[in-house]
């Protein structure tokens, strides 16, 4: 909060909205508010309704809590609030236009500004405590990619698999899943988001599992490509080609390399192996209190990447009609080298 | 579709532009899009990335599919369509402000408006098809609770009862959760969101498990309140007033009849035992692809019930430093009443 008050006072903005659940989350570690109020020179204060308040009173830190009654709006208490503390310059995460244009129309003295951005700026770099959740969830996430490489198997469905990598991983402390758990089978398997059903595995198939813990509040990400029996020759060299291009990816990753070359190190390997135009994503991105977040490791990246930073490296070849290959692992940026928080064999396990 | 195109015709709009995933997903069958185009006199385009854009040509329905180059500008492409189209008077669901003011910028003669009630007038009455899946989860999710009546005990944590509860309803066919499993224990049952951690269940303990099966993207939702062990007079007395609270309000609950009354008629009774100041939130809300969806049963509600509308009838009250009761059913509304269709036992279970 002090250094996101500093990043504040270098744009010239004197109050913050911060309207995100998970921004929210960070800052006062309580996610269940409908908006933080940030004053530059009077402290932050986070409305809540009734049916969260107990709880925030308990779990909110960095913040007073205010109650909203049912019967108020929060717009105008907002508003006035910002015309009690004389505040002009208002940066905010992230509003519904609908919620913007009432802000607007409510005060022609006082100016809103979308500045999502400098939340990110933090965000993006992990402390040491935000390290060790995120450790933790990762090794969920390993020992729910180990159960499925040990029954994996011709007759099972998708939805089987998934329903015990979920259980490992939940007894084992997880608080739930990061995202919604792919295992798509056969020509499933040539959807990046093949998602998960009722299909039976079948005999060589190529099988994409995508998966990902959460503990307190932090994600984390693992894809492993399994093939059920012996791999064709094909099957093979697309495993093999998505397997060399993940392991240049991470041993490029480090602080102040542009994320951008790090796709390109897997993306120059994936083209020169001729399956270019099936490697249809970015290679990475951020993984935080968010799945998806900054960095994002693409070619259009202006990041640079930085100690702290944690994120996926995740090549893949799909191809429609054939099927596809994805090996994903979650990283740590470090001065250095980037570190794997996920952990399984990568080698084609038949 | 054709009902909403008739919706945007009585509103003016020639064109309209879907953002929200789910409302993509209501009209498309797809959720992997990155915004849906409805021209009223020239059909639908949903525009897709190319991590998507295989599947969506498999799974899209009702609208035609166009890749998005990761080189390419979405907004541009927009304006220049609609402006191909000649639409002028263009309608959305929800917007962020910063591409709200993205589109305003890039042309003068459009206008853009915030109308995403237009799609809740078709999401909130369910037809038969949805119906029948918001069944089946809530059948799923009914197993869930039968589980848990058969395990919940003292010395089991909170996260093993909610782990067994969502790999029973996975291994019957769930497609995941449609939102985080609530199983909080004791003084942590007074919270109405009181999460599910660590805490290991105590004799004599209320027990708040609130859980959702999700089927082919529909939700339910369900929850019970166990006590461990002999009630005391007060914890009995607080139970049977939620019990009765709930009863009241599904006898209530039919079509024509205005969402506020019903849940009066449960606000009513709780706060004539005295508890009115305990009952922090609203008595319900609508369920489908959304979790919380329209109509939504409280004071405030303008809502009158409709045959096909699916809602949630979940009184409750809290007493911080004592424990919570919730119980809760998802109804759907008939012409002449409620029919429930999550399933479990409401009499106290101990």
């Amino acid at each position: 909060m002090r250094r996101f008050l500093s990043l504040m006072e270098s744009r010239g903005f004197d109050g913050y909205l911060v309207a995100e659940m998970k921004n929210m989350l960070y800052f006062t570690g309580f996610s269940g508010g409908s908006v933080l109020l940030v004053s530059r020179n009077a402290g932050s204060t986070l409305f809540v309704y009734g049916v969260n308040y107990e709880a925030a009173k308990v779990k909110t830190r960095e913040a007073s809590v205010e109650l909203v009654k049912p019967e108020e709006d929060l717009i105008k208490i907002i508003v006035e609030r910002l015309k009690d503390l004389k505040i002009r310059n208002v940066g905010f995460d992230s509003l519904k236009a609908s919620t913007y244009l009432k802000l607007k129309e409510s005060s022609n003295e006082i100016t809103f500004k979308d500045a999502g951005d400098i939340v990110w700026t933090l965000r993006k770099v992990k402390d040491h405590s935000e390290i060790s959740l995120i450790k933790k969830a990762a090794e969920l996430t390993s020992l729910g990619i180990k159960k499925a490489a040990e029954i994996i198997d011709a007759g099972l469905s998708e939805r089987e698999v998934a329903a015990e990598i979920e259980y490992e991983m939940r007894k084992a402390g997880s608080d739930g899943v990061a995202f919604d758990t792919i295992v798509s089978s056969g020509l499933n398997s040539a959807f990046p988001h093949g998602g998960c059903g009722d299909r039976v595995i079948e005999k060589s198939d190529l099988v994409v599992i995508d998966v990902g813990a959460k503990y307190r509040d932090y994600c984390s990400d693992l894809t492993r490509t399994f093939i059920i029996g012996k791999p064709s020759s094909k099957q093979f060299q697309i495993y093999e080609t998505v397997r060399k291009a993940q392991e240049l990816a991470v041993e490029k990753a480090k602080a102040e390399v542009k994320a951008r070359e790090v796709d390109r190190v897997a993306r120059d390997y994936i083209s020169k192996a001729g399956y270019g135009e099936y490697f249809v994503h970015s290679l990475g991105h951020g993984v935080g209190l968010d799945i998806h977040e900054l960095p994002t490791l693409s070619p259009k990246s202006k990041e640079i990447l930085m100690e702290g930073n944690v994120v996926t490296i995740e090549p893949g070849i799909y191809i429609p009609g054939f099927g596809g290959v994805r090996i994903e692992d979650t990283v740590l940026i470090l001065k250095d080298g980037a570190e794997k928080l996920t952990e399984a064999p990568t080698g084609m396990a038949f």
